[in-house]
């Protein structure tokens, strides 16, 4: 199945981070491809995958980056399609930079941006499948099986004095 | 013509940075409601318009809030629609707080973030339009007329000392 | 004996810190539950929840919670009784986050708000103590002893160069 | 009628926050006493106000301050009443220093902290209104009429489009 | 005389900041070239700017942004002429997210960095003359005269009591 | 009489800070100096001015300055005099800069800082007193008077409400 | 020989950090006492101990404190002592809180601040020997000798390459 | 063949930061000498280094320091070499101190300023090269093929999945 959602990330290591965005999207059942582009060290290829993004069938473009993170709103600069941020916690300033870097984007040019880390991966790819679902009756079943899925597990497991 | 955005805030003098959040969806032909809901002091309204949101058509939702930030957050929790949350700037703290309060969500809701202030109302809104457009040429065309016109407005002007 | 503060967390994982103001409750012989209620994924519960509290004879509501903390605010539009909020420490701003979250309600719906953390947890438990001490004088004299406990200790132990 | 909440502040210019709070006591109809008292000029005074306070009928005391802000916490050291702590806005650093000085409390004397400037200064008054609810049944009824007043304004003032 | 800085803006209101950085180069005799060159609204002009630089005979490259600031860094990308970048205060956060976005550059693609606002341009333009003084006389004699009148001034008015 | 106390500042700009110091000595009767220094822009003179500093008579150094402010810790490198710091308050981030940029030394070579802006002035001068008292009796009464009025001062007009 | 310098922490576990600015006097051969006492746990200790340090032959307080830090400015608020505070580096926010709650005193009470942590102890410990220097050679030499032999160990070892 | 860039640090423990920008130009084939300078501890020495540097045939100083960081500003005050300032990350604060204390220099005196730690260490290496490249095939030549060495290594390993 052709891919729908593009991951992207400023450098292999983000992948640790990264990859919990993956796993959101593979087990709701949304094709994806992961590729590392880097905005500083690869311009070319960054607005090369931005520019054809929406021709080659992708929907939705997630990009991560930490510290001076310009990936994610180079890529909406080359193309209409949405755009997720995730700010990949940095070493030094624990991810404040790597957010606000994604987030003051100015007015025209819009990313929509996630928590630092881990818990950003995942709701990027949660959005993701949000958006999808507009006009995807299968991912929006699966999302709401995993919105009722976690409902359930909080309920199930209330007492936290109980492993 | 039925609205397909909400626009929601937590109080009326949010309106002063929503309003240019409206004003784009206006000049983009994106037909859109506006409502102040309060998180804190209209709970139930707030779980009301959000669960009633996808029923009612709307088919995005934006969030508007400052300080302890919770409209956006606790909107995302009781739909599945996209919600797109903007931080407005607030007194003493200059919308840092707004910003944490929107953007630092766990995983298994998201809400999609944008910049502090009038930007953030802007972007949302576009943002909105790109959500749109995946299944709505008109507004697609209207998007890429607009991004064409602010391109062209920068290459029209690029000599600062003109005025 | 029936319950007189409730303890609720957005996570099981809250419960490192929250289990040390539950101890604080014991230690006092304040009869109190325990529960995690998340405000994202199961906005139901925490309506129920709060609503219910006087009810159910709960006379103060502890909420602790992490990142885009929106529990305790919440709680507290859904019931009159006195809300205290815990900052659990986060993983990539350290708290910070989750304090401005609890902290910086808008005028109306207020949360007593208290440090980040395993001593935030303390003493929300103290204080509930001091609310209840009001028209409860065997938790008052309790209190009164901790508190002179506590003094003691200082006293007898001030050379911090014996161990 | 005798006074039961104190509100107490560290310099004369800080009752441009705290009339606020005074505002909404008076409101509610909650009698109270208003007092300028340094930490730092007056500490015998500090010392005197909160050894006193609860012989002379205070059920709770509201202490405002800013910068090195160390009222709140020195007259919780020193009473076993509730004090609830408005951090005042700051010239330099906004009142974050305010915030951190009265809500970073360590483990064993708790302050209940407020938003920073005039919203904590209500908040820190609608809190000092809860706790005395629980044994005032016209305070009690008060501060319902007031919570469904505010909820009442929201609701039938919902378009901010509408002056 | 063909230019040898290139001082760009990422919006025209950044002119009020960056006017200071020309005004520095004229002041000591460096030709220069000023552009509006936005990486958002015009990431192609951008590319073909950065590109072309050094061919056209810049020898330094003076980028000015706020907020999510990625025009040094971008611009940097894409030429091994040396990039200066000057953080332009923002409305909201004052310029820290404008640093951040520029300080922060990965292991890679270097930008020297300079204060936020007219003192980070002003020192800019200063730190180009020392550049191009390596291997141009003139300016190095300009720099030298401008670094002692800056001396002399302190020197002769010493007391600040004195108008 | 032969100046105690000199006042240094790195421009002219700091003076509308530190004049509230020298007022403070003034009012204490406390011979000093006042004279601005440039850390950056006449680093000899600093050197000059801290290593002779001791041997014209001055008993403590009092610097202020703003953004990244190297003069109180270079001069303190150059004298065993005390050296109190004052950070001026900054145009982009009110001062956190300075502050940080001169309480932040590292370990063997003290500089007691304090409060941003004007109370730090003040409160430097108030220092430099304790400081001198120490060996002047006169200065030592001029100190106690002053805390001493200022606390009458407190205690006299202990209601905010009366103008 | 009588103590000149008394150390005074919140709490035993500010010994690990206070422990260097002891050594730092023992090094210089000055007199000093250590005791913790506890601004809100010990608050009477506190006022006694302040009170009494001048009569008790105490010539310079230095307070340690971590969190909201209230120990050096309540000492301050008790005695004409020069009071040097040390910011303890606290657990969440690393001791900007700390810093914040003791540096930013109000006019008319100040308390010299130094940096957080083990430098700051260490320089308090120096700053103190250089205040008694004025008037006990002893320690003026010893403090010289300190001095000379920190900058011979950085010139000796000039090379960071040779361990 | 003598060194034309000049590596000097606060202290030895820097140099686990700075060895990298060592290491960086030595793999450029960039003649470079390391030295420890202290601001504080050896001032007559760093003005003596920075005087000297430039008739000693240096062309570029990089000045790396943490905390109240005034080494590369104080460098910059006594040479009209460029100087490069790295950041180092520090203890308490994570270098968010050691970047406002290089970074925030007042207009006349420029320091060219690069990330936090390690990454600001490279970049500043990389950024001495361009400088020198202008005048300098072999550097200009190195440095190209360092830039598309390291494109080329994103590009072969565009897939994070495989190790």
């Amino acid at each position: 199945m052709a891919a729908r959602v593009g991951i992207i990330m400023g450098s292999r290591s983000d992948w640790d981070t990264m990859q919990h965005g993956a796993q959101a999207l593979t087990d709701l059942g949304i094709a994806h491809e992961v590729q590392v582009v880097s905005a500083h060290r690869t311009p070319d290829l960054l607005f090369h995958y931005a520019a054809q993004a929406e021709g080659r069938g992708l929907r939705v473009l997630i990009a991560g980056a930490g510290g001076a993170a310009h990936l994610p709103g180079m890529v909406a600069a080359k193309t209409m399609l949405p755009v997720l941020g995730v700010p990949v916690q940095s070493q030094a300033l624990n991810g404040l930079d790597s957010l606000l870097s994604i987030v003051q984007m100015p007015a025209g040019v819009p990313v929509a941006t996630f928590a630092i880390g881990k818990a950003g991966a995942i709701n990027a790819a949660l959005f993701a499948a949000a958006l999808l679902a507009a006009y995807d009756s299968a991912i929006r079943e699966a999302l709401a099986a995993f919105r009722a899925r976690q409902t359930e597990a909080v309920l199930a497991h209330g007492d936290p004095r109980i492993p």
